[in-house]
């Protein structure tokens, strides 16, 4: 059976260089035989903010408690439609990709509000009922790859390893691993394309092709070796004293 | 004169802890005797999605680009009433609290949607039209101070220096030094609570007073020392070799 690809993308105007990533993903996922769910953000007039309308059914009216609520909505079917719809892409997809403009060394808030709102208690955290058991590498997308392609303003030296920015890899580690490898993704290395204010028609050219070979491989790249929770790397989740003895912060997290 | 405080908060429930706390940033304010200004984003119904309608008259009504219109916008005067009053609630304070809780390791999307919009071209980045020339230390809040209080469900240990999440203060880098430093605020060091899943009322009363104090020295705690870009630290937007050779990745960025 063919393989199903989720893409996920923030950017309202179709002649942007994300949307133009956008169709080259689409064309290519196409050629490739996969099939193909979109989800448009800003076409769907995507609900970004995570509030009381999120639970028709409470719980608890006296005070919304978020984590309480989500759990309650999910395990007993009431949550919204919109996001059971994003949900039943993600279990149908066997990769999801993320199509947005970095703003703010962060995502736009219309994904962030995607992540806030689908990845509900029961579903991407708390996954089965058991609290942190089912966590980095294991979870309800465990099998499943996902992958940033990302279009950053700035130049590739300000996000260096010692760049003023801060490495890329780095800032955009709350998504990669935190949202990502959390729930049990296979997260690939992110693709960027830097520089993004102003882009020459011959570098576009290349920048697609570039990507295009990372499409074609989507199946078969090695994944950012993040450290399972469950290989043995940690001890009361903290690393273990004789792993990354050479590094610090977020980088004692993969095991290269 | 009195100096004047700007909270900004992202909990729709009036309970929450992330209330309660901006509850006490508020009386905690007043008896300083400070000027309070104030943004409820989820009262305020604060439009998350930077979209078109933020420019309701267009350099280029053919494509849509972000940054051209936002300087656009900027600096014609032509910007959204909402996003214009917040531009002035932050030139008028001499600090900024932000109060929310962690959602997947950073801002409720409201939050994120917040600086997406009010950071606009020629304000908060392009200042003075001059592209990165005044950035990291320096720019429009330069002189202010900014502090995130931030509630985390998880324990302290998960987000400890080797702690399986990753160090808070590092999840938290593309907010500190991306979104405060970057345009010039002097960022105090994140104030948290951690374990908000459940909270004995004792350690409520424990954490408020923790929180007191902070607030009672907004004005005199030391920032974080992130580096300046205009501190001979960096050459090339890059951090000079001699420096910080004993670490790796975003902590580079910190002077101690």
């Amino acid at each position: 059976m063919s393989k199903t690809v989720l893409v996920v993308y923030a950017h309202p105007e179709p002649k942007s260089l994300t949307r133009t990533f956008v169709s080259e993903t689409l064309q290519t996922l196409e050629s490739l035989g996969y099939n193909v769910l979109q989800s448009d953000l800003y076409s769907m007039n995507w609900k970004a903010t995570f509030d009381e309308a999120d639970f028709p059914s409470r719980a608890n009216s006296e005070k919304l408690m978020f984590i309480q609520e989500s759990e309650h909505a999910y395990t007993t079917a009431q949550q919204t439609q919109d996001v059971h719809a994003e949900q039943q892409k993600l279990l149908a997809a066997d990769a999801v990709i993320f199509h947005f403009p970095l703003w703010w060394f962060g995502m736009p808030a219309i994904l962030k509000g995607w992540i806030d709102r689908v990845y509900a208690y029961g579903f991407a955290y708390g996954y089965k009922g058991q609290g942190n058991r089912y966590r980095y590498g294991d979870g309800i997308f465990k099998g499943k790859r996902a992958i940033l392609s990302v279009m950053v303003g700035g130049p590739n030296q300000d996000y260096s390893p010692r760049g003023i920015n801060g490495p890329l890899d780095e800032l955009l580690f709350p998504i990669t691993h935190g949202a990502l490898f959390f729930p049990g993704f296979d997260v690939l290395p992110t693709h960027v394309v830097y520089g993004t204010g102003k882009v020459e028609p011959d570098r576009i050219k290349k920048e697609l092709r570039s990507w295009g070979v990372r499409l074609e491989h989507l199946f078969d790249e090695a994944p950012i070796p993040f450290r399972r929770q469950d290989s043995g790397n940690y001890e009361a989740n903290t690393l273990v004293s004789h792993l990354a003895t050479d590094k610090t912060g977020l980088s004692i997290h993969i095991d290269d």
